[in-house]
């Protein structure tokens, strides 16, 4: 039996969110790999090996998947959400980049539904036009960065989602993010709070950049910030898919 | 019977990336609205009726749909990939910000696998570091934003995906996409071409910017342009996680 990798996608949480395709990669899977919350999401049965590790070990878990692949095991390594969306896929290849002994890997990725896009859903079509997805997670990239593609991302006038906005670790980030978009959008720009979305868990807030602070947000949070045509239709928000009717509503 | 309208995602074509979510609505549904190609995906059963109607009609489906559900039936709106990425959530709100009298309608809007994330798992982790979504149509605002806003993605060194990026109507407009990409970005940049991916048409295209022509995409086809640290690991295209790592490769 050759044994293989796959990087599936979970979802954002709801079990009706996974796809039939990734449903399938569980079911012949022999081990699956991940961090812990999210491979705690997978029913146990028998034959199946579950290896839950912490936060931040992505290249040793990279290199583990990889390791039992080419021993003849069947290995899912779970992402919440969509794998290549600030998740494991990026990380099984630069393993991989680092590893050529593993070159010959049967490795596939299983796109998956991505929290902005549950959590835009949610509130309506706050994603609608042109958008950019930034990870405000300073932990591989410095702050600096954060804030320039911050910039161009409102110079832009894109729509934006972001994900891990606040931890601990860095409470006083998001607050500059905060000001910066404030400086940037001016303070009626709509912005939603939408934690552990399709979970019991889930709540949603939308309020405008003058009413946004910190405390909104934490890392199960995806946050999302309109473009400048965004708006409220009754309890709903959403972008126009066109500049001209954006003015004509205006 | 108190009639509802849901804006659903098919994902990009294959029935197992359709999520159990969308397929309950289907299952419910009275009548099914939408873009021809995606109605015919949906599978007749007795007790459904089908509508389906042309492209650019999406305002005019989106009332017949209010309209429906105001007379007690169950109405899915379907769109390609996910309804809120270029596609019919946004105009569904539209339409119920110029018709008050539907505002009490029981909307809800479940996302779906969208084109750019389908693609990037097909290739590898083309977009696993910040990235825009841009819609390379002209129909609904001026090419003008469409450079301005790619000139922001590539300076704020945004990994890229367009949708829409070309069309019998404006065959002149994504060549100048790829100059205004090769000044601003450089000849070397990693550019796919994904085309239908998931169907049986599904065709997939690497190339550096240098190679890149306007031929390679039709309005089927979703492209994804690396940032300034994406590479290839044998066949695959990935996007580093974090700017350290990217640096030490380079």
């Amino acid at each position: 039996m050759s044994g293989w990798v796959v990087v599936a996608g979970l979802g954002p949480g709801a079990e009706d969110l996974v796809t039939p395709e990734v449903r399938v990669a569980l079911d012949q899977a022999t081990d699956i790999v991940g961090y812990s919350p999210y491979v705690a999401r997978i029913a146990p049965r028998s034959g199946l090996r579950l290896h839950g590790s912490d936060n931040r070990v992505e290249l040793e878990r990279a290199r583990h998947a990889l390791e039992m692949a080419a021993q003849g095991q069947r290995v899912v390594i779970v992402s919440s959400g969509d794998p290549g969306v600030f998740a494991m896929a990026s990380a099984l290849f630069e393993q991989l980049e680092a590893s050529p002994g593993f070159a010959q890997t049967d490795i596939r990725i299983l796109p998956g539904i991505t929290a902005m896009l549950a959590a835009a859903a949610r509130v309506g079509a706050p994603l609608g036009h042109d958008f950019c997805a930034i990870n405000l997670s300073d932990n591989l990239k410095p702050f600096d960065l954060v804030e320039h593609r911050l910039r161009h991302a409102a110079r832009g006038d894109f729509a934006m989602a972001f994900y891990n906005p606040r931890s601990k670790a860095r409470p006083h980030q998001f607050a500059r993010v905060l000001e910066l978009l404030r400086e940037e959008c001016g303070p009626d720009r709509l912005i939603v709070f939408a934690r552990a979305v399709s979970t019991p868990q889930e709540t949603v807030q939308v309020v405008t950049l003058a009413h946004a602070t910190p405390e909104m947000a934490d890392m199960r949070t995806v946050v999302l910030v309109g473009n400048s045509a965004t708006r409220r239709v009754g309890e709903w928000v959403y972008t126009p898919r066109g500049v001209t009717l954006a003015g004509e509503g205006a």
